[in-house]
């Protein structure tokens, strides 16, 4: 009655090592199921029957052994899991799945098989179909990444004015406004958007090197009178029309950029969804109550506690950002990788990638249901604004006392106003207004009306009407 | 036709997410099996059941219920993967544990319902189960890693005086013995068995502590009169012996020691093993030749390369010594983890906790068919001593003349002698003996003596049979 | 009339490279200056000093020979900037130490001269000197973490009763005891003083073994005669025991557990102060204020804000905590380090090793004055666990329903009337008491008295009792 | 008669902390200079000199007070030594920088003195000045970087027909050419550049927010009448314009995309350059002797053994590429920062940015040297391609036999014939043309000529003209 793999060839059966159970961020999200072992494996069959039509276009393989390639090329008729066991032998799964894939082909179309990975070697076909998965997860993200942007524009609007407490180093510092927090945390994700698509629109390459880079075997087989130049760039284009991906200059299997770029993207992603969900943990917690997450039926729910209803995507969304950095530093390691293939520092790269891919994907995932559904609490701003008496506006009355008795001195007054109603648990206005040094210089009506947090924003407003028309942090919109 | 996973209540389908395709170091491996979602939701399950028991030896639960609870709690009976997609509302998947595992009993049992989970909070179940997991598979590395050991002292003992060239910085330096080179490898494994079994032996607590941390919820289960320091030492004692678990002295919810030092020891034993695979890496090259990985029929096969046998089983191991630093740096910073539970540091260790596991059981596993199987090439060692004409020696012959000529002189003439005889291709002990500045002070005959790479692999000897009665690197052996 | 740094030898200036500016975390704490260029610089020439007297015991080196080196191994008489500018060339600071060691040498000894550095390798010199500044380093790290624990024990005896929120996933979960809070932090600390006293204590080795490990060089200048394994065991232990470090069991130049050992302890160690920090943070925050740091003139000031006082030395251990997991990380990725010496992966644990020691070390001194001179406010605990109206004692009227109307249906209803009290603003109690479903079951009184948050603390008084007789939080106290 | 830090002010003496000793990739390099304390320090008050002139621009900063302010603002007249242990208060140097910087001022144009730092906060000048340390570091780091490129074109035109064996896996595996290596490796090189030119061409932006990011100190000394909006653009363009740096969308205070992408382009760099390294320390061994770094006298000598010429050059890049992707990490992990200023991750990047600064500084500055000196032995790489008797080219002969007998017994067939010639040690074309099946099929004369290893270099050439026609590996020439 449980859930096993049953694999159809050997019968064997084997219990799940991976449902999703360890990592909530992505179970059952469509990143999951796109970057999973079953559509890698059809990103690769989908990489050798690219190479065969594309061989088919440059006149070395003929066009019904790449139909033959192209029809057999589907991951449901070989069995993942053998795959996964031949390939401890050979150091990578592609050895046996060109076995399993000739078999398949010589079954249905026995003069098709002689063409199954013709000329190529094992990292074109993985390599391929690593960025074929690579760009399917980035167009799911970025998806969900501009539903959470568009989310947070609609936050940052609505919020423009909305006053709260601005909060550096864990205490109040001066008022700031939730739009602008809104719309700083769209800006961030609109930097990742930008990084990934960069990715999306020209960074993600086919493989196309042969056993050592130089493409020998695909000319050795483009016969005896092919121009090497020409093999060179009508195979590379072909292949890539093939697949959608990018023509590199020079084959790649020990020039890693590409996997370098994905690792520094999708850290920044996280990244980016992480401080929105660092900040959400805050103003959820039970003493500031900004923010809560929306109200879903069950959701949140404790195994011991009936009242909790906990701030779980937030906690999801930090899980996948405290984890993606280390795995693309993993990625990042992996450059200075020896000789035209390395042994290990290739194969060190896949599950780290596959991971990282996964845990954003889930991430963004989980954010836009947060963007969209995050309630918003203006009444407890205003009363947190309350809670230091004023002193988180005490920055402004040393500004305005500075050209009346001097900065320095405005300043040390100020720390001492601030420390003496701490003390006395008193409105900074009122402490000010009984300071003898500030008679004749400054009144209780003045300082009443300096110490009111909503009049102390600065160009927030203006901060986020600018940040609406921009597509990320770094980008000034077009004047 | 294909590997699906059959949901037994949702009836829905799923491809494979993960059959090892992408981690062929550990695909089908017995830790693989031990530290799946199967295997870890087996571990909450019996978490759940030793609480029930021990909830009995302290009168608390009575007997048949927990009777009916373990009988319930197999992972068989429970569906992973939903349990997987329920986590996302709860952030942890053991709220839909508790509550399938409710229903078995309840169907089963109906009265010992109200006894699953008496009193417990997520993380008791949750990390509970994650020692387990752990304590299950560090048994098998353990074994796996005394296996290794034993090849390699087999291997040290055999060539302790086959003499080969000691490489640094990529160059010959002076001889050593390929004896030397196995024992220290052993040396090191044996350091990681040490740092596991202190693991195995008390590293691994059970997680007691309800809600927050106080066992709130069992003592008030305990009923009214219950004293809480007899609770405390009793409950703990009971949970602890039914699961085979160390009895921590505090709830450690958010004190992550035992997850910190899983990780400082997973990762010093893939380094370990790693050091291992990076030097048969290196001797195993074409030029080289001085090892080479056990032949098995089809193994190290290429895609392209008729002629390849690639050394399969090091770049595995040097795959999962690459990742496995990154992931314990994931684990040692959610050491800081805020509250009494937090929202993501806690999260965030699973799956990395998981993955060092298995990389370094897949590790050790492919590391005892290496060391067993490693063929050593004596001849080959001999005739790459002889590349550098004697030069290897020359530390020797500074040695000798020091006294002769003093120390400094004795070394600038040797660096000289060294430059002429690499740029002429002559053996170092013609250069020498030609040399006018050594006439009379050093014959052809001493030097030639002098250069042989055999007779000056200093106390090698004597190191490998200290070595082969300690324990490790850091623990000689008593006298 | 600036700083700069005036070399004795060449006379040319350079500006500051590391005055601590963008560290305050560590700037002018005694492990700064115990790790500092000019530290380990001697700790190298205490090494050469060491070896050269080791070997006058074996009888190799005479006696004023060693006298003459040890009296001129100082660092005062050497330029470290010199010696760092002639390590580009040979890659390692060895080399030039050497020369300019054995130029004051025979400027006032000639004839001790030819003994400096004899029969060593660089290696040898500069991971015995590692070890030597890794032991002073830890003997104060040490030191401090025993104040801090001491300091907890007090925090934790005084509060062992003082009720405050206990904290999960961000919200207030069920009460907890400030004394357990500190207990805990205690806890973690002395598992931190274990595994660093553990290393102080016999895991940190001298490093002997020549130029490829044989101590070829040693065993050659011990004459003709020598016994090997005499001169192994002899000249070992006699260094050791000038130097104060201990024996390996064979020569480590590429067997790195000393190096990984220490960076797994330091991340240990920075984890265990940051979770202090963490909470300290949350605790201090605007809102919460239950504890706060020790207030000293000036400290916490910010440039713009006169009424702040930041939690800064909880800010500089977190941000140490953040820095030192990946500086381990590259410590246990440069175990896997190929041949008798690596080409990079020795000379990349250098820096990393100091600046994980200089974290720690400036963390622990820092966390002294925090632990010590920490403000709790046990009036602030109190109402702020008042703040839910009682909802965070809710699991316990869960458990007393459970046996009245079913334990489902006990949770359900608190869930409920939870939220009822949430949305209304009302105590839950009241809220009960009202609820139609628990005329009868539950009484007013008793719903209040159960609501009180002081009476339901759990087992937390007995745990601060056991752990304060505890030596961390995996050893039990003997009974 | 030592070096030491005298401070002009306190009069104490401290010991060197950092000359370089432990990281001689970047002893004496100008990055080192360019990113050490006093530069920092230096870059810090170019930002208070550059925002008081700013706002002279704006208005509201009198003209002679902002030159006053520029003329103090000179690093040589502040203490950075007193700064940093003054750090340890504040957790940031910027209060104490504000507090000296003011007093020289004050004592050379008092009535200046209350517009130093005029609404400003400390993380607007830190985080100023760290762009400005970037921007001058990246600019030497680019400058070299283009050295390397183009010392490489050199190599790779030179090399262009060169041919060598291609290695995968640590075996020979086809024959390759250096021209294409070295053609890989300046594309990797230029993909760095592309990555830190993006940086230094509008990545690299002021940090403009004052107290909590809302510019509110600002727009306060601004006057009563200011106009938000105005003083916003207005101020941003002005500081931007006055220091070279680009003008942000947003203050990024707690919005971290510029660290983060440093991060990421210097973990590229390292990675390219370690490549470099990688592969130079492979073809460098005593065995392959391929490639030779530069000859100098005295470079890369041993404490130990005459005989030896160390690769240090690559030795020093690898030892760079080993620590930044870690550093890097770091930086990412400081993206989900809490709050408007977090507290502790703000802090936990400095350090780590400036060591990846220098490192990568280091590593380029190298690599210019070990790009321009490399000795190239073609010699070598043709005795090398002969080592396995023509095996390196059994592909080609298995895809010749293809259309002959098939693919499957090709390959097949040439396993077989590969591993007899492995053994007999015989050439492959010999044990082919003896080989009965192979009768009629293959003869004597056409194997010979298939097995010549200079014949089977693919596209190599028109690879690396393609390649030198590009500025980097993603971004193909136009044709």
């Amino acid at each position: 009655m449980t859930v096993v793999h049953t694999s159809p060839r050997t019968g064997t059966l084997s219990a799940h090592l991976d449902a999703g159970l360890l990592s909530p961020v992505r179970a059952g999200t469509p990143v999951e199921a796109a970057v999973g072992d079953s559509a890698w494996l059809q990103a690769m069959l989908d990489a050798e029957a690219g190479l065969a039509r594309a061989q088919t276009r440059c006149g070395t393989v003929p066009a019904q052994a790449a139909a033959a390639i192209t029809a057999a090329a589907r991951a449901e008729l070989l069995d993942v899991r053998e795959l996964a066991l031949a390939a401890r032998e050979t150091a990578n799964p592609v050895v046996g799945l060109v076995k399993a894939l000739t078999a398949v082909v010589a079954e249905r179309c026995p003069e098709a098989a002689e063409y199954v990975h013709r000329g190529s070697t094992s990292q074109d076909v993985f390599d391929t179909g690593a960025m074929l998965v690579a760009q399917r997860a980035l167009r799911l993200i970025v998806a969900d990444l501009r539903a959470v942007a568009e989310a947070l524009a609609g936050l940052a609007a609505t919020h423009r004015d909305t006053a709260m407490a601005g909060r550096t180093l864990a205490l109040h510092a001066v008022p700031t406004t939730f739009g602008l927090k809104a719309a700083g945390w769209r800006a961030l994700v609109l930097d990742s958007v930008e990084r990934l698509e960069c990715l999306v629109d020209g960074g993600l390459p086919v493989s196309l090197g042969g056993a050592a880079g130089t493409l020998a075997g695909y000319l050795q087989y483009a016969g005896e009178g092919a121009d090497p130049a020409g093999v060179l760039d009508e195979l590379g284009a072909a292949f890539a029309d093939e697949t959608g991906l990018a023509v590199p200059v020079l084959p790649w299997h020990a020039l890693r950029t590409p996997v370098a770029d994905l690792g520094a993207a999708l850290a920044h992603t996280t990244g980016a969804l992480g401080k929105i969900a660092a900040d959400v943990l805050v103003l959820a917690r039970t003493e500031i109550g900004e923010v809560a997450e929306p109200a879903v039926a069950g959701r949140g729910a404790s195994s011991a506690m009936p009242h909790k209803r906990n701030p779980v995507l937030a906690t999801l969304i930090r899980s996948a950002a405290l984890q993606v950095p280390a795995l693309a530093a993993v990625l990042m390691q992996c450059l200075p990788t020896e000789d035209e293939r390395s042994a290990g520092m290739w194969h060190a790269e896949w599950q780290p990638l596959r991971e990282a891919l996964r845990l954003t994907g889930g991430a963004a995932y989980t954010a836009v249901e947060l963007a969209r559904g995050l309630t918003v609490r203006p009444e407890r701003m205003r009363a947190n604004l309350q809670a230091t008496g004023g002193q988180l506006v005490s920055e402004r009355v040393s500004a305005v006392l500075a050209p009346r008795i001097g900065k320095t001195a405005a300043k040390e007054l100020l720390t001492q106003a601030s420390l003496l109603a701490s003390r006395a648990g008193l409105p900074l206005a009122e402490v000010l207004a009984d300071l003898p040094q500030l008679a004749g210089v400054l009144s209780r009506e003045e300082a009443t009306a300096l110490l009111d947090p909503a009049g102390y924003t600065g160009v927030a407003g203006p901060l986020v009407d600018r940040a609406l028309t921009a597509p990320g942090l770094g980008r000034a919109p077009a004047p």
